[in-house]
C-alpha cells in the first residue's frame, strides 16, 4: 500500500485546552490541509455533537478536495447490540465519509473498567463493527487505543485486538501511544514485535507527553509503519500530538521518503501559519521548520560567519518547507548584525562606522525600555532613517490627543461606548477630528486616519490589519509596561511598528503615529516638515 | 565519573528571540536551577560582554550553590598567539569559575572558513588552551561545535579533535549538535562510534530543529553518555537546545537513571514556572512534563472514565514532577465534567440533573462569545453560585464608569495621563471615587477599589496580582475582541476571572467587578442585596 499521511487536527487536535473550532473553521482548516497535501483528514465524530454532524454535512457538498480523503472518527458497537442498530455506527455509515476510523480498546483493564465489558466481547465490538461498515463499502482503519499501555499489561490480548480487526478487514491498524508516555526505543520494539507476529499495515499515533511524539513516530515508520497519524502545529490535548509537519518534514528530507505528493512540503509553513489564523492560537516562534525563529539568528559571532557561506549556520535550506532565514536586531547583535539588517533594507552602512555604532546604541538603550525591533522592522528602518538622514521622517504634528471611555450601569449587558479627540498640523493646516470605536485604540486610529487623510488622501488605503499587546513585568497587576505591535497594510506590502508604555493607549498611540508615517514615506513623494 | 545535568540556559538558551537577561535575572535563575539539583550552570561568557563579565564577578560572591557548579563559557586562544597571553583565555581563567568549557570547532570548514585558520593550528589552539587552563587548576569541558555536521563531512578531523582534546587533559567533550539537524538513530550510532576510537568521557548538546532535541539526547545517553547539556523550558535560539526537564524527567521515571538529587525533580513544575517569570517568556502550557496542559483532561469521554480510575489517563503520576491533573469545564466536556468540576470546588451537583443541564449550557453560551473558564475558575464558581442559589452574589450595584486618557504634543516624550471616575452604591450609600493611574484599567481599579473600599474595609488587602489581555478575530485589527484575565489576590490565595468586549476597558472592568465579588464572598460573611 501506499505511505498516509492521516492528519486528526479537525478531532484529535481540537482537544486542545484553549482550542474551539466553529463549522466554518473545520472546513477552512480542510482546505489548507489539502493544500499541504495530506493523504486523510479525520473531520470528527459524526453523530456525537452537532457541530461534527453538520461539518460533514457541509463537507460533503462543499469541500473540493484534490489530494486528501475525508475520514470519520467514531467508535465500535456498543456491547450487547448488533452494529446494523447502533445509532452511533449508523452515523459513521451515513457521513458520506469514504473512510472510517474506528476506535477500539486494546488494553484489557481500559475494556473492563472503563467500558464494563468482557475481553471476549470487545472483540465482538471490533469485529461485527469492522465488518458492518466494510460490507456498505467503506474503507477502515481501527485506532488501538492505549496499545502501548495495554501491550505491556497484556500483550496476547493487544495482538489479539489487532488480528481481529486485520480478518474482519480493517486496512490499516494504528497503535495509538494515547497517554504519550512512550519512548523510540520502545516503540520500535513493540512495531517490529507486532509487524512480526499479524498481517496487516500497521499505523502510528503520538501523542507528545515525552517531548518524543515526532521522534516515536518516525521509530515507528523506520520499524514499519506505513500510516503517520499526527496534527498540523502539534495540537492536541495536554502536551500535544505529533506535529505532522516535523514528522513530514523529517520523513522526506531527512529519511528520503518523499510522502507527499512532489513540492507540497514548500507550503508547510504558509499552511501552518494560516491554521493557526483560524484556530487563534498564536504560532509558536520554536517550532521546528515552520517556526517564524526556525531559521533566525541573533548572535554577534554566528552572524558574522553567516557573511561567510550560510549553508554553515542551517541544517537545511529554508525554502524546502516555505520558511526564510532571518536576522535579529537584537542588542545580544553586534555591529555585524547592524550592517546586515541595513543591507537587507537597502542601506550600505559598511563605510559609515560612527553611523553603526549610534545606531546600535540607540538600539540597545531602548531594546532596555522594553522596545523590540525583532518583529518591527518598520520602526527600527525609521530610526535608520533618522540616523542616516539626520531627522525622523515626520508628515504631521501631533497638538495633542484624547480618549473617553465610558458606561452607565453594571452587568455585561452595561454597554460602553468610547470617543477620541485628536489634533494634528499637517501642511500648516489644523486638523481636529472626531472617532468612534468600540474600543479606545480602535477610537484613537478612527480619529488619527480622518485627521491625516484630510491631508493625505493615500492614506485612506491603509489598512490596520494587525494588533498585539503585550504585558511585561506582569507581576505587578494593571501597572504592568504594555508593548503594542502594529500591522498596517497598503493592500500590497504590510509593515509593522511597535510602541511601548505603561498606558495601551500611548503605546498604541506612538505604534499608530509611526505605522502612517513609515506609510507615508513609502507613498509620498516629497516630506512635508511640519 | 558521576553523571552530568549540564544547564546552559544562561548561556546557550539566552540566544532565544525576545529572550533578554539581566545580570540579576540571571542570578535568579542559576538559584532556581540549583533548587532543581542540576549539577552544572554555564553562566555565559566572560569577557565578551560586560553583562556576562558583571554576572561572574558578583555570582562568585552572592550565589551561595548547593548542588550546581559554576561554568564559565569560552572560547579557545585565538591563532597565532600564546593561551596565556590571550585575554579572552585570561577572562575565562580568571572568571572564578572551577569549571570552564571551551567551544572548539570540530568541522574542517568551519575550521576554514568561519575561524580561517589551518585544521592544525585548530588542533594547536584546542591542545595549548585545555593544557593551560588545565595547569592553572581548573576542569575543562569542551564543546565540539558543528560535530556531527563535522562527522559527515571529515569523521577523521572531527574525531581527532575529541582525541586532542582528551589528550590535553579535557575531562569531557561534549558532541554539540549546533544545527540541530540530527535523528536519534544517527546520534546514537555516532556517539558509538566516538566511544569505540576515542577515550574518555562523552557529553551531548542537542538542538531542536528536527523536533527531536529531547529524543536526540537521549539516544546519546543510552550510547553511553555521561553528561548532558540542555536549557530549563528548552529555551534557545532558532528552535531552542534540549528541554532539559523532559529529559532529565525522562531518564529518571521512564529509564530509571537518577541524576538528579532525590527528590528535587518534585521542583520541575514550580522551577520551570519560576524561570518562566523572570524571562517573561509565557509558560508554554503543552510543555512536557511541567505545561499547565501536560495532565489536563477536557474531553467528556476521557472525564467520565478518570471517575474510574485516573491512572488509566495518564502516563505518570503528576506529582513526580511537581505538576496536578487538571479537569477542564469546555463546550467539548460534557456533564460529567461539570460534575466534577462542582465536586473539585464543593458543590455536589449529582442530585440535579436539570441544574447541571442550566450550568453546562451558560458555559457553553458564554464560551461561544469568548469567555474562557478554563483559567477562570472564580468566574465559573460565580456562575454556578447563581444557578444554585438563584442569584449571583452582589455586594455593590454599580451606577457608572468613565476613563479619560490624553496626551499633548507628539513624540515618545509626550506623558498621557489618566484618570478614572467609579460611582457605586453599597449598603445604601453612594460612593464616587476617582482614581489616577498609569492607564486605563489601572486608573478603574484604584477608583473601584477605592469606592468599595469604604464599604468592605476587607478589599484594601486585595491585590490585583495578574493581568492579562488576549486579541481574538485578530484579523480585524483594533476593533478585536478582547478577553481579559485578572487575578486576585487576598495574601493567603489568589483567583482568576475574566471579562470579554470589544473593549478592553470594559471586559476589564467585568473581570474587575467579578474579581472584587468572588473576594467579598469569601471574606464577608453576610450577602447584601444591592
Amino acid at each position: 500500500m501506499e505511505f498516509h499521511v492521516y492528519d486528526t487536527t479537525l478531532r484529535d487536535g481540537a482537544q486542545q485546552e484553549g482550542l474551539n473550532l466553529s463549522v466554518a473553521d473545520k472546513l477552512a482548516i480542510a482546505r489548507h490541509l489539502d493544500g499541504l497535501g495530506v493523504g486523510f483528514i479525520e473531520g470528527g465524530w459524526p453523530g456525537a455533537n452537532p457541530k461534527d454532524t453538520e461539518f460533514f454535512k457541509r463537507a460533503v457538498s462543499e469541500l473540493d478536495l484534490e489530494h486528501a480523503r475525508l475520514a470519520a472518527f467514531g467508535s465500535t458497537r456498543r456491547a450487547g447490540v448488533r452494529a446494523a442498530d447502533d445509532p452511533q455506527v449508523a452515523a459513521l455509515r451515513d457521513s458520506g465519509a469514504s473512510v472510517v476510523t474506528l476506535v477500539a480498546k486494546s488494553h484489557d483493564r481500559h475494556v473492563e473498567l472503563a467500558l464494563r465489558t468482557t475481553l471476549e466481547e470487545n472483540l465482538a465490538m471490533i469485529r461485527d463493527t469492522v465488518s458492518h461498515l466494510r460490507e456498505e463499502g467503506q474503507q477502515v482503519f481501527l485506532d488501538a487505543e492505549h496499545f502501548f499501555d495495554g501491550y505491556r499489561a497484556n500483550r496476547d490480548y493487544a495482538v489479539e485486538v489487532l488480528r481481529t480487526a486485520y480478518e474482519a478487514g480493517a486496512e490499516v491498524v494504528a497503535l495509538c501511544d494515547t497517554n504519550g508516555g512512550m519512548l523510540p526505543g520502545w516503540v520500535s520494539d513493540v512495531v517490529h514485535d507486532v509487524r512480526e507476529t499479524t498481517q496487516g499495515a500497521v499505523g502510528i499515533h503520538c501523542h507528545n507527553d515525552t517531548g518524543c511524539a515526532v521522534a516515536n513516530s518516525l521509530a515507528a515508520v523506520e520499524a514499519g509503519a506505513m500510516h503517520v497519524q499526527g496534527c498540523i502545529n502539534g495540537y492536541g490535548e495536554r502536551t500535544g500530538n505529533a506535529d505532522l509537519v516535523s514528522v513530514v518534514a523529517n520523513l522526506q528530507l531527512k529519511l528520503g521518503r518523499e510522502v507527499l505528493p512532489t513540492g507540497l512540503l514548500g507550503e508547510a509553513t504558509r499552511v501552518a501559519h494560516a491554521v493557526a489564523e483560524v484556530t487563534n492560537v498564536p504560532p509558536a516562534g520554536r517550532q521546528p521548520y515552520v517556526g517564524a525563529s526556525a531559521f533566525t539568528h541573533k548572535a554577534g559571532l554566528h552572524a558574522s560567519a553567516i557573511k561567510v557561506d550560510p549553508d554553515l549556520y542551517q541544517h537545511m535550506d529554508p525554502a524546502g518547507v516555505g520558511n526564510d532565514m532571518r536576522l535579529l536586531v537584537s542588542d545580544m547583535a553586534g555591529r555585524a548584525s547592524i550592517e546586515l539588517k541595513g543591507r537587507e533594507l537597502g542601506y550600505d552602512l559598511s563605510d559609515d562606522r560612527d553611523l553603526v555604532t549610534r545606531v546600535t546604541e540607540r538600539v540597545k538603550e531602548a531594546e532596555q525600555r522594553g522596545y523590540t525591533f525583532e518583529a518591527a522592522d518598520a520602526s527600527f528602518e525609521l530610526l535608520l532613517i533618522e540616523e542616516v538622514e539626520g531627522a525622523r521622517p515626520s508628515f504631521f504634528e501631533v497638538e495633542s490627543w484624547r480618549v473617553i471611555s465610558e458606561a452607565r450601569g453594571g452587568g455585561p449587558e452595561a454597554a460602553s461606548t468610547t470617543e477620541a479627540i485628536v489634533k494634528i498640523h499637517a501642511d500648516g493646516v489644523r486638523h481636529v477630528e472626531t472617532g468612534e470605536g468600540n474600543g479606545p485604540v480602535n477610537a484613537l486610529d478612527q480619529a488619527l486616519r480622518a485627521a491625516i487623510t484630510r491631508a493625505f488622501p493615500v492614506v485612506a488605503d491603509f489598512d490596520l490589519i494587525d494588533f498585539k499587546v503585550r504585558l511585561f513585568d506582569q507581576g505587578h497587576g494593571t501597572d504592568a509596561r504594555t508593548r503594542v505591535l502594529i500591522e498596517t497594510s497598503d493592500g500590497a506590502t504590510s509593515w509593522t511598528t511597535v510602541g511601548v508604555g505603561s498606558n495601551v493607549i500611548e503605546a498604541s498611540w506612538e505604534a499608530l503615529v509611526d505605522g502612517l508615517t513609515f506609510g507615508l514615506r513609502r507613498h509620498v513623494s516629497k516630506t512635508t516638515p511640519a
